[in-house]
């Protein structure tokens, strides 16, 4: 009994000792890339952010909205890249959910970048704002509604499809593709047609990452998390950049 | 003997588990709607806090001060909802007096916006800002009296309606009303409504949290949470939008 | 002996669950008046800072000091409020010495401002600053000694109250009530009584804090908090308010 | 043996139980005056930070430099304060360490100010920034090698006072203070000689400090501190607000 | 047995009190001369930062960008320093990808720095820009495989060295070089070869670290350690306040 007693003993203390080592281990270790990944996302967020904040007084004014949105992008996109590094380095997990908050607040932003931008330099009437976000809940609520097991897997993944289509039609045949192209403003078309490109294949990362984590196990968790890293690299941080010149060019044009 | 010692040990032990445990259950479940909800409303209200304190600079002067305000009620508002979504993550609870205090200082900046945005256009007597005040502390005073227990709760629910009713009577048929109308500013007349259908439908949801959360106890906590997210969503975000759309409608003009 | 031992273990994990206990009233109770009283007025502090910060760049250039210093006022109140709260809310105490630590940085800055506005309008001679600012140490440093035990709690309260009278005297029959009375300014004016008014009458709290709370014992500690509480309220937040007021009049006449 | 189990046991429950006494003992004790001297200088330096970033916005653009600077100083300060402040609660001791830190960073900083007014109103050569900056580096790096015993006591104290003197030197006699009397500018002549007061008198305080604390042992560590923090107020707040008035003298001016 | 239960037992207060004792030693020592490294170098990030930041508004538009990068610099570098130091004083050790994360942000960061001065003086064609991130990339990738095992050492030293001398030869004889030498901007030229002998002499202290710290074994961590805060002290900060400089010179011209 004694030997029992001191080993139930010894156990308290290795549950301190080993919660002692388990903060040590929320250090990086040196050839951890994906924890490194996660790093390097999140801190290239709070860049971006601090740029496009102090930038945004530098542009002329019906300009900063779009650069301010740019901003709000990568500021959330920074907060919750705290959150899911923190689980990660702790537990090695990532729950999509915090993904999904995330896009739910960025993408319907980034989406509105279209029409704030085309707003700028020319009348469009506001129905196309209410139409692109709508196309984007439409893509996001499903892709949730999939992934957390509300509704049928292949289902929610339709549903979202549906959605992100939508959003293409929209700004490549829609209204939103026709007015940029009627513009006449030569710096505009082309950052439409880079946000434009973003959007087709930066975004296809995204359905291809409820391919393979989802419907098909093809690929495992961490290979997933870094491309998702990269790939919102581009999406939110390159299409802030583009945005931002954008603005710039349209600025000193005057 | 032995077996109750160990018992006694392991339970200690247990408890510590358990305290990691617990630390590991306040990440959010993929399928926690609740949770995604306060998580959805806090950066939310984040986002439109940086967004509306970034504009307000971009707005002629004299309406920089709605534009702070609204700035100054998603502010307090996220303060809030980050203790509420702390709180509801570690327990599952989330006590009302917390909302309380968030409409305490929330709601009456919301009403003040009535009158800047009328004095920002024409001259308004003083009076106005002083009534529509006092409606709003009745309306607050009555409901968290009721609510905490320290009067009738039917008793409290008639003093808070009370209150609600005379501000709609302010900002529909009273001077606040009246001066809107006469303004002869089309995009503020527009705003004007636009702002007092938020109050007139959007705030029903608060008396009727009240019905069905503490008088008739028809609706379970979750759902009265999941509804009052969504409604501060459109009161206090959609409020803000509005009034910024009106500061750069009017701003732009000149 | 067996008992004595799982009662001793038994009190070890009591000692550990009381701790969680002790965490979890942490909360506010929804019918804590005296924390929500504490509550909000930290958060009334915070979104006046906010206010007075974002607004001061919205006033003209002479007028903006006076601004900042009201925002420096609440700031400064706002974090000594957020160390009160969270002592109170853990400990159900509130020690005075963190507000004689507000104090004595905050009611200096509030009569300098007595200096600041007239020095906005008009010139004045810059000892009438000095003879303010040494009124407002005597009768700060007065009352702390008298309540920390240095020197007799009556004596204390004697020179505190000197210090307080040749306030009053200096801005009502002084220099400073003399160069408002001739600067013509009917703003000034206004301001400047509304000013005096919460020195006279809204201070006037803080000796009778003292008599009732350390000379008689007359009133219990959470009634004398929210006292307290309630008047910096208007001491502080009213009186930023009523300078911005007057800086926004005299800003916006040219 | 029972009762040496119990009296273990009893032990360890102690310890949590001091672990939470420890916890309330960080409160500050009305009492004590070091802790309120600390707390006093952290919390003015906060108010001096923000005010002096807030308040360079308004000087004309060849002045905010050092209006910056001032704020940098005190910006600087604050956040070393709080550690120092930190560790003084906790432990009742205040490492020089810190001291040293702030003081290699902060020091130079303010002798560059002297730099900067003259070149804000004249031009100067940048050779004298160097040598200014030389000096101070010499005064703080003797000092520190002597208080930590990587050299002899007076040795370093020797250094120390020899990078003072020429400081000294620079600012009175040398070009520095030659530039400032031929600027011609009265109120640059007045700032200079007010900063010049604080460096010879307010900074005697350090090598005094030296000799008493560390060469001679003949003052106790609390009353050091109390003359320390007394000492960085005048030299870090008043040197900054000195700094601004000159600023705000020369820029209202045009 | 009653001797190894009461050891156990008292083992488990060791381990109580030990904590307590670690909580302590994460104070810096006096004579700790790497941790006032680590201390001076974060602090001085900081305060560089907060001079960018605010700086920034005072020079001239097309040059705000190039201010505001040299903040991004030192304010990321402030974020990874804090991480850093804070590993330090827990425990001794400073894992080496803290350092690459920071690299990979600040050093493209900072050679865009030379495509940003350059244009905002003259065009210059957008290819340029990605031949120097191209060059900075290979760099930092190439040193960080070698480093983290995953590439030999030796190769991932070959590498990274290449990047840097693609870089050089780019800034010095390349277009880059070539472009600010016909500038024909006086201030522009000397910024130019300033930052060119950082780029070269500054910069060669990475290679240095990686050869003596990595390939040869031939210094002490520590020593690497400090030299490797000094060189970024210069690398960053100075690199950044001679980016101002320039910007300064180039704004008030006009």
């Amino acid at each position: 009994m004694k030997i029992l007693k001191i080993l139930a003993i010894a156990l308290l203390a290795l549950i301190a000792v080993s919660t002692a080592a388990n903060a040590t281990t929320t250090f990086l270790a040196s050839d951890d890339f994906v924890g490194m990944s996660f790093w390097l996302i999140s801190m290239g967020m709070l860049a971006a952010t601090a740029f496009f904040f102090m930038e945004q007084a530098n542009v002329s004014v019906q300009w900063r909205k779009s650069v301010n949105v740019a901003g709000l992008v990568t500021g959330i996109a920074f907060v919750h890249y705290m959150y899911i590094r923190g689980i990660w380095v702790e537990t090695g997990d990532t729950p999509i959910i915090y993904r999904y908050i995330d896009w739910l607040i960025t993408i319907p932003l980034q989406l509105i970048e279209f029409y704030l931008i085309l707003a700028a330099v020319r009348k469009v009437e506001s129905s196309m704002f209410w139409r692109i976000l709508l196309g984007s809940l439409i893509m996001l609520v499903g892709g949730y509604l999939g992934q957390a097991g509300f509704i049928n897997a292949t289902l929610g993944f339709i549903i979202s499809i549906t959605g992100w289509i939508y959003i293409l039609y929209e700004i490549f045949s829609g209204e939103a593709g026709k007015a940029a192209a009627k513009s006449g403003n030569k710096s505009l078309v082309m950052t439409f047609s880079a946000l434009r490109m973003i959007v087709t294949i930066g975004w296809a990362i995204y359905p291809l990452g409820y391919i393979f984590g989802y419907l098909t196990d093809g690929i495992d968790a961490n290979s997933l998390n870094v491309i998702y890293n990269l790939a919102d690299f581009v999406n939110k941080i390159a299409f802030g950049v583009i945005v931002w010149s954008c603005a710039v060019a349209n600025s000193s044009r005057r």
